[in-house]
């Protein structure tokens, strides 16, 4: 196949764009490279050491004689060149990554939550329309977010994207329904990536688009098959309070003697995967593209759950770190259950692998290797979601008054 | 009050600056006149000849000494000073018709899609954030249309906003669930009002907005008791194929002899209100705001559903027309049943106007008044939903091969 990459510079970017290569498939990436100007603009720096993506492409190019396409075009902006590229190189499939990703970046400050949601809508917005004008009937591969259901639900499993709901006809009769299950995002993130399902949901009913949407869990881990091959094939690993997941940067502060910072009570539950489990499923879902008139394919991209606190104690096992509780800067529920479905992947062959499997590798060789690299300061969260919450942090910051407990 | 109108020089906006001047509040138009521009774009103008937005206020001055402000700011582009402005004057409640609002003009093309996605979704996010950054505590009224849940629907009447279903929680027992009302938006326009649905409740509950929607059906009528006070003071009357709508669109083919020209079936059914009607209905929301940390309150503001064919039965009955069916150019159900509750306006003394009473008057008062000022090239809808439908309809296009049945 040919393969566009929208983002194929970023976190689960890159690994997606050396899987695919290493399968066969004529890679292309396109983007802005935004997610290294927003580490300039924050004065922070992945913790691995990151080439640049030219040198990148170089060096696949001399491990494996396999050419990836880079063209640096802002798809939020650019609308023109997408359109001109889409026409002119046909892809079979298009893989959407390129949005801003983080939640506590997207609530910083009103320009952040801005810039946001203009970006990411636009962004796919301008691909939905430039597949329907080029007419190419490309399969579209789009990473979302289990987070658009929000935490405080009800305490049912969160099905595959759908609900069957019943409602009563004008006979006053129970007629079955199928409706996309109802969103509840908790930031101006995850609000955007519920806007997206909307756009799709459109696109796919009123121009037959081809479209699977991957409502993916917290990515942990940070290295593939491939990106081993060669130090400077290396993934990107954030870990500031911005970028950096609630795993990596547990990791981090066990490597640097920092108490592992639980937000609240640690009673929030997530959804996980490990980044080897995404691209893989990511090509999974490339193979199982669905037909045009299809209604958009949604798979749930995550293999298990965990209590925030839990995890906290699973690495301050393993490394001897505290566990310190600070105030949450989130505005969500102190507890909430999570159940999810994933029977999609498992039914088409994913293996995953788990935290019990995989987490002590990544604190040997990528936290405590990388840890001269670490810059205490930018550890903790600072970016609160409501005014209200920001004053009550700011009292009570993390690392200062940490209350250790462990 | 203090009351800003975004969007106040347009079609239902002037009227509302009106009404509301009238009970003695302090309006402000914040407006970028972009729906002038669109007419210069689409070489079309409103049939009664519409003056300046400054020589309006100017005249309404005269008649009732009562002062409208007019601050021209793009409300998509410039947050700055969508912001600064806020903050400075510190409104009660801020009306919200600052989008582009037209279905065909939303589908002419990839750039029409573009800007009616990135124009509307910004205008809205960049308010919701500006009320946030400012705090100032207003009441926000935004129009919605009912448009969002689209008309092919399962036939179950319309609520206002939310629905009651039941979901199995982990324990394998019925819960109750309160949902917003699913969406099927069935145009790109209609799509960004389904964004907007998203974005209100995310900053309701995030932020406490106080934040009312209003799902409008199709306008029809030219007057209220303001703009009849003076000629200049006359509201805007579309009735192009991209502006016009369906009622509008048919009184004018009635005025110059041309047949009223019903899309397929003409077996669609739609929820129609008065002009005079609607700004009454804000009024109401106005005086009935909701307290911070509520739900967004939803009212659906129409007063009657009516089947295309039947309007078209109507006009012919009372003017002679002939009525001529054409290809419809929109991806939609041919024929569909639509009732719609709206007890909360009724509940509150809305007194509706019914096309029985009123139509009459907009054939003599202002078809038949101004048909010297009508371009006839205009009158077709030529906005396709999709490239299959504009293939189809381009060989049997509206006004070349009509094919007259009355």
């Amino acid at each position: 196949m040919k393969i566009a990459v929208l983002g194929g510079d970023g976190f689960v970017g890159w690994p997606t764009v050396l899987h695919l290569s290493d399968q066969g498939h004529e890679v292309h990436i396109i983007d802005n490279l935004s997610r290294r100007w927003i580490d300039t603009e924050l004065g922070v720096q992945s913790l691995t050491p990151m080439d640049s993506i030219q040198e990148r492409c170089r060096i696949w190019y001399e491990l494996t004689g396999r050419r990836l396409g880079f063209h640096l075009i802002d798809v939020a902006k650019d609308y023109d060149l997408l359109r001109n590229w889409l026409a002119e190189h046909k892809p079979d499939a298009v893989i959407h990554f390129a949005e801003q990703r983080a939640a506590p970046y997207s609530m910083k400050s009103d320009r952040h939550k801005n810039y946001t949601v203009n970006n990411n809508t636009s962004a796919t917005h301008n691909l939905l329309v430039a597949l329907t004008e080029t007419g190419i009937d490309a399969h579209l591969v789009h990473l979302g977010t289990m987070g658009v259901y929000g935490y405080s639900s009800v305490g049912a499993a969160i099905p595959e994207g759908y609900l069957d709901i019943e409602i009563e006809d004008l006979q006053g009769e129970k007629k079955g329904l199928e409706v996309l299950y109802p969103t509840k995002p908790g930031s101006v993130y995850h609000m955007t990536k519920s806007l997206d399902q909307i756009m799709f949901q459109f696109y796919a009913q009123n121009d037959g688009l081809r479209i699977t949407d991957l409502h993916q869990g917290i990515v942990w881990g940070t290295h593939t098959e491939q990106t081993r091959r060669h130090e400077q094939l290396i993934n990107r690993f954030d870990y500031d309070g911005d970028y950096g997941t609630v795993l990596n940067r547990f990791l981090i502060q066990a490597a640097i003697d920092y108490p592992l910072t639980v937000h609240g009570t640690g009673g929030q539950t997530r959804a996980f995967i490990h980044l080897q489990d995404c691209v893989r499923c990511i090509a999974i879902a490339l193979e199982n593209a669905p037909k045009a008139g299809d209604r958009v394919k949604i798979f749930n991209q995550m293999t298990e759950t965990h209590r925030v606190i839990d995890l906290a104690n699973m690495i301050s096992k393993m490394t001897g770190a505290e566990i310190a509780f600070v105030p949450n800067p989130r505005k969500e529920a102190v507890e909430n259950d999570l159940i999810v479905k994933n029977d999609q992947f498992l039914a088409l062959g994913l293996d995953p692998i788990t935290l019990a499997d995989g987490l002590l590798s990544e604190v040997v060789d990528v936290a405590k290797k990388y840890a001269h690299r670490i810059d205490r300061k930018r550890v903790p969260a600072t970016s609160a979601w409501t005014k209200d919450i920001a004053a009550r942090v700011e009292t009570d910051p993390e690392g200062k008054r940490l209350k250790s407990v462990s």
